[in-house]
């Protein structure tokens, strides 16, 4: 761990819910809180790179993951400053080296970022051949544990809903928890984080209330993470690259209750537990 | 509506999941379905646009809607053929007059394009400044009714979870019904049968299983669609979004459930519902 270097930064993170006003199906004017969801455009020494669409309470974090999820910028100490200026939705990060030829770095990466809808699996994919993920043993009665501490967080999903959380988790508690209206801004966030506070991966869990598709499995992936665990479902391709890349992948974790996909071997069943009740009850996200 | 002309099309959808093996917290093994997720690289004359992650149900209405939502092409007429090749995971999209110009035409364009990283934002707001969505009146009872016959569909949802579910719908039915792995797939699989089909938007709803978020509402309004219903959450920026474009907005519609955040003024309560039990119930997505 480093952690000694830090850029500059702001400390600009916003509130993430706002009041507003909403009928119900009994005519009944209701005061509800609701996500906010601001654009924020990352610019890298003055060039554009992208504009998400963020909850705004850790637009320094979520910056700095991009750029390092994205492959843009490998050296912390390269970075000088990040500073938000919510007056025009910006956050520039400046360089020492101050470089001119981030369209070229750039170049056909870009283009393949989001959810669904373009994603980095190209070039990442490339560069996760090297990924090495040692197998890390986990007992059921900690992941009881830990799925109990992560309810005392979710705060604006439980207030407002429209987010997704996720989480860096050693043992059975969690390190950093942030929730972004998408999941992943939440794991840029989280890496952004990692990064700065020269924190790393082998050892942790990785939590998400969303679902495991690819783009979720190769990011955590990239930050070494040999444990990726989801309240909610996950896809072939994210269940395939977890199988290739030697992570131990669980869904459904809620309460008592869990899938693993991957990885069985590394689940210690230390725990009797009751009687089975709801097998034929599996929830979907 | 028109809807005469077609291209030539392939007929290359995928069945939407796979069976797979997971270990539960009894330490069963059980054979569960999952959903499929497929990269499809979508080229409009040979020239390559973006690469999707999709369910892969709906490969060539997918290709479709998204090069009308992203502005590429306006008349259908234009498209000569769309031909989807699994083997090589990719959509080739042939026009008539075989541009050689769509790097220009695509420019900042594709950079903002995903679900909370990257998004639409920019020039499309621009073109909606000349949306024109009259308001559309909405009985209470029918919508309990259209409700009701939308819980037949989410197939994959109900077997596989990890998928969002999106509708066109008339009065109380659903015209078209389309799952994918993002919302957004979702929305442009439909904009692109829409646009096959000649089915113009000004007297439909949309539903969606998922968030209601800014790009959701823009997708919603490029389909000059008037109502917009979804059994999840909202953010502000889609809220503020369906004020601006005059778009009734509902949220958290779930059995007797709803609620609403814009136009409720086109909500006909005709329904006396029994004594309320639920209003410290609001679910979370």
């Amino acid at each position: 761990m480093s952690g000694s270097y830090r850029p500059e930064m702001t400390n600009a993170g916003l509130p993430a819910t706002c009041p507003v006003l909403a009928t119900d199906e009994y005519q009944n004017t209701r005061e509800l809180h609701i996500a906010e969801e601001r654009p924020l455009t990352i610019y890298i020494d003055s060039y554009e790179i992208v504009t998400l669409m963020t909850l705004g309470t850790q637009p320094e974090l979520l910056a700095l993951g991009y750029i390092k999820n994205q492959g843009l910028v490998s050296d912390l100490k390269e970075i000088k400053s990040i500073q938000v200026d919510w007056d025009v939705n910006a956050v520039a990060i400046t360089s020492f080296s101050e470089r001119d030829d981030w369209a070229d770095r750039l170049g056909p990466r870009i283009v393949t970022t989001g959810c669904g809808q373009g994603t980095v699996f190209g070039d990442i994919m490339q560069n996760l051949d090297e990924t090495d993920i040692q197998s890390y043993e986990l007992k059921q009665s900690d992941l009881y544990s830990l799925l109990k501490n992560l309810n005392i967080h979710n705060d604006v999903y439980k207030n407002a809903g429209a987010v997704h959380g996720c989480a860096l988790c050693q043992g059975i508690e969690p390190l950093i928890f942030i929730e972004d209206v998408g999941r992943h801004n939440a794991v840029d966030a989280i890496a952004g984080k990692m990064w700065l506070e020269g924190i790393t991966g082998h050892n942790k869990i990785f939590y998400t209330t969303g679902r495991l598709t690819s783009e979720m499995v190769i990011k955590v992936a990239q930050m070494n993470i040999p444990v990726l665990l989801s309240r909610s479902g996950i896809t072939q391709m994210g269940l395939n690259l977890a199988r290739d890349l030697n992570i131990t992948l669980l869904s459904r974790a809620k309460n008592k209750h869990f899938l693993i996909y991957n990885g069985k071997e590394n689940i210690i069943f230390d725990i009797e537990l009751p009687a089975k009740l709801e097998i034929a009850n599996v929830k979907k996200d």
